[in-house]
């Protein structure tokens, strides 16, 4: 399972003015975090920040490669901020995102070739957002057609099936784990990624709802995810996931976090 | 999603000493408790008391039977204090269990048929426990085909896929969630119910283990379950599972069970 740490974005208050105001510390601090909770790559996601993205993208990059050993997710909707980031990422990073849209492969998929990157593609396109499991397996196609021109290797596709509310859309659950079977059944090669928190939205107790989740996209074949590992009760869901199903030979690194107090206990 | 509550069982120290002293009071509180936490069934279990079962099997009953309007389900080794508890029944009991066992097949199905109960069947046979997914399936189809005789209608029979530990046999969580699928996939209108414990037998945070192995079940197929409803966090991922899984309307009953305070919060 890899796990993308999903904090530092500029859409959280503490982020945006720590990019502001160029506070090292507290983006060091976020990473070092994120990386001790289990973390192998770290998002970078600037895209609220619309005027000074690429300056802004390049600064984080640069903290962040100072302060930690990790790959790097870039993670923007401007390709100019992402072609900023992907060149001074010193190991290969993860581009966030393509999708089923003419232009956005174009202006995207240069650079991942270019760069060498791997890359999240949304199965969504031009059309709009995916409603059922074949939907998201029918852009999966499109995508792997369009991009073929640049002969990325499959195991560099991380394809996101893009969770949906259950709250206004009652059978996106199960859409979205039928989307993850039928995408990795046809693209065994290829990741599945996703972010959980969408599920939940217009909820109470949203995190209950995400990390109960977890479980059953891992067991359709979610392979990474883009989440906060300093969420404890999460990451203990996802440990007991990969244990439960086979995934953590003899149980050892969910025996190894238990013996770390990394696991949730029963009275916190 | 049927809900049987475990915990009236001899296994059991405070509920043994309770049966023993003919403690009227204890026993009323731990079925009253598990019936407001939302057990729709009670399990009755005296199999530890062979030499007094059948007494005890009926004091029990008839004490629940004074003190809450649910169906009970009749759990034991023992077909006399099977029958002794059925017989007593107001209400259509679940009769738990028969396995692909030959013997106990004719011991128990005359009692199914003769009161019109509903049955658990435990999907393992004379040569042992099931292994694979499909081990579970066939030892089901020989069930129905060993019991086809007494014209039980199917939805009174709930397979048990048999849970063993992913510690011993990592592969155990995979094909148990196999087995789910395949005989809920055959017999449509049966029922899967299971205990989860078994799980996590042998490795530390068992009720994380547990909570986590829910989900990935309901999404499987389970549709009841053999839990202690009075488990918090295990029902909250129940509701929970159940919201995302569409089989809560309008996630009604989940946002119900949060206004009541019966969900999990962030920092419990």
């Amino acid at each position: 399972m890899l796990i993308v740490g999903e904090k530092i974005n500029t859409t959280k208050k503490s982020i945006n003015a720590a990019v502001e105001a160029r506070n090292l510390e507290l983006i060091r601090k976020e990473a070092i975090n994120q990386v001790e909770a289990g973390a192998e790559l770290i998002d970078v996601n600037t895209g609220t920040r619309i005027k000074t993205e690429v300056a802004d993208m390049e600064w984080l990059v640069n903290v962040l490669q100072d302060t930690i050993e990790n790959r790097l997710c870039i993670d923007s909707p401007n390709p100019e901020a992402i072609k900023a980031g992907v060149k001074l990422a010193k190991k290969k990073p993860l581009v966030n995102s393509i999708t089923g849209e003419p232009d956005r492969v174009k202006a995207i998929m240069p650079i991942v070739k270019e760069y060498g990157t791997s890359v999240v593609a949304l199965t969504m396109d031009e059309f709009g957002m995916p409603k059922t499991g074949e939907d998201r397996l029918k852009v999966a196609k499109k995508i792997i057609d369009m991009i073929a021109e640049y002969n990325i290797p499959m195991n560099d596709i991380y394809f996101d099936p893009l969770i949906q509310p259950v709250s206004s859309n009652p059978e996106q659950g199960l859409e979205v784990l039928e989307g993850i079977k039928l995408i990795k059944a046809t693209f065994t090669d290829a990741h599945i990624i996703c972010g959980l928190s969408n599920i939940s939205y217009g909820l109470p107790e949203r995190k209950l709802l995400n990390r109960t989740f977890l479980p059953m996209a891992v067991y359709a074949g979610l392979d990474s995810a883009i989440l906060d590992p300093t969420d404890k009760m999460l990451m203990s869901a996802l440990m007991a996931s990969c244990a439960i199903l086979g995934q953590d030979e003899f149980c050892l690194n969910y025996i190894k976090a238990w013996r770390q107090g990394k696991l949730q206990k029963e009275k916190e």
